[in-house]
């Protein structure tokens, strides 16, 4: 009873180091991607090493929300104008969507790009196609840093060979080297500085309203992918082939190289032009309109 | 000092408690969404109230990565096929970036639609068009559902209204609650069950291989939000509408309505239709092409 008394307050302690412990993990699991930025490799990085922490939807917001992408600044500043778009007749619109079906079910991932030039006026259109996504309350939270500068393309592919080789070497296991051995995939990305143009998009985690204080961008990866997706339907559109990478722990080092500020997050990296003439694609299949498609 | 002795484990047994508490509390907080499905509004709904937990990039997976969105797997199985996609001459690339940028300039989200049927193989055509996106090392991590059935939109209108009441009357704050008396806008979605078809379009987290274990589905948030990029690229394609929305905490809800498994979260809920006769936008504008590209 008395040893029992004496121990009990040093198995409290014990238990409260532990709890403590424990709790201190827990916290620094936690931790924002902002405040991790210079030591990703070590903490999130070790056990999703795939995910770039760039890649979070880290909308930076307070409070409040919209479901459908609007907010009361849109809604007092703005007066409401009729909307009448041009409408096609039934056939026709059958047609339309077969037809632009037809046209997107050509689109590949292509890694072998010609060095041809491309018009320059052709890639402001497909640019500012994709600025026509919608975004959480309109707030078009993307940059789109267009790159032909042959000395920046080969700083930008530097960077990502370079990660790259690390992650091939150290982030990914035995079984992973031994296929790039038989199948010679490897860290080499020739397309980064052979492709007439290379488009960065970034997304912007947050604005700067005129007072100087953070603007909520509502759902801005998301917005960002949906541009990105129109972005690749207008390439596909000119003829223009690309490849959709996500360059693994890249995107600070490219931030900093094309001066893009901190509230700006590479989301995708993409070469573009036409396809080299050798240029081959694996021979794979597209999932049935059963397998995509639910009616109910 | 008899005191103090009798009082140390007293001290100690509360500071367990507290640490304890603050723990359990943490823990909860970074709960994954299946586990708090139920609690979800309580927990982290109350400091990021706008997230929807199921708009997570919650990739599953263990070790390797790639950045190009392919992976060993489809370098194993799949031959490479020469790829010569046409090719257009200048003029006519600069002519079709220019129709596709005003086509697609021309959409808007749009808030009044009408009830008037629309075929069904054209919707079908837009899944498969929304299909041959990208996707991380083509998993196609997608399923388009596709709702026609009155009783279900009635359902689903109900459960996204009764959330969205939730959310404008507890997780917004008086400002804002005045902002909705001012402008008339508040919780009713009378579209849920106007338009002819609603597409809730679910991410699905991982796989499954047919050994019965997880497949990995690298970047599925970005990959499904880039093929709904594609997708409102097709509708405004053939001249239909929608808005984009991310039905707030709706998701676990919706996703047991449809019946989908649980590898499958809500990511997008588009209603889909003709515009409503009478259809009005709010009047804004878009940021010019200075304001979203920079080119190096």
């Amino acid at each position: 009873m008395v040893l029992l008394s004496v121990l009990t307050p040093v198995l409290a302690l014990i238990l409260c180091l532990v709890l403590g412990f424990v709790l201190v993990k827990s916290r620094l699991t936690e931790a924002t991607p902002t405040s991790t930025e210079k030591s990703k490799g070590a903490a999130k990085g070790d056990f999703r090493p795939w995910v770039d922490q760039d890649l979070q939807d880290d909308t930076e917001v307070a409070a409040e929300g919209e479901d459908d992408w609007v907010d009361s600044s849109e809604v007092e500043d703005l007066a409401h104008v009729p909307y009448s778009p041009p409408r096609y007749p039934e056939e026709v619109m059958r047609q339309r969507s077969k037809d632009f079906y037809t046209l997107m079910n050509q689109r590949r991932s292509v890694r072998f790009i010609s060095s041809e030039p491309v018009p320059r006026e052709v890639i402001d259109n497909v640019i500012l196609t994709a600025g026509t996504a919608p975004s959480g309350a309109h707030t078009e939270p993307w940059t789109f840093v267009v790159v032909s500068d042959q000395e920046t393309k080969s700083q930008i592919r530097g960077i990502v060979e370079e990660e790259e080789e690390v992650n091939y070497r150290q982030r990914m296991g035995d079984k992973w080297v031994h296929d790039l051995a038989k199948f010679r995939t490897n860290w080499i990305k020739e397309y980064l500085d052979a492709a007439p143009y290379l488009i960065l998009i970034f997304k912007q985690t947050h604005g700067i309203l005129p007072n100087g204080k953070k603007k909520t961008h509502y759902y801005n990866e998301i917005s960002v992918s949906i541009s990105c997706g129109i972005l690749l339907a207008a390439l596909q559109n000119v003829g223009l082939v690309t490849v959709t990478s996500t360059p693994l722990n890249c995107g600070p080092q490219l931030r900093l190289l094309l001066k893009r500020p901190a509230n700006e997050k590479l989301l995708l990296l993409l070469p573009v032009g036409y396809p080299a003439t050798d240029a081959t694609v694996p021979d794979l299949k597209r999932k049935s309109l059963n397998d995509i498609m639910v009616h109910i």
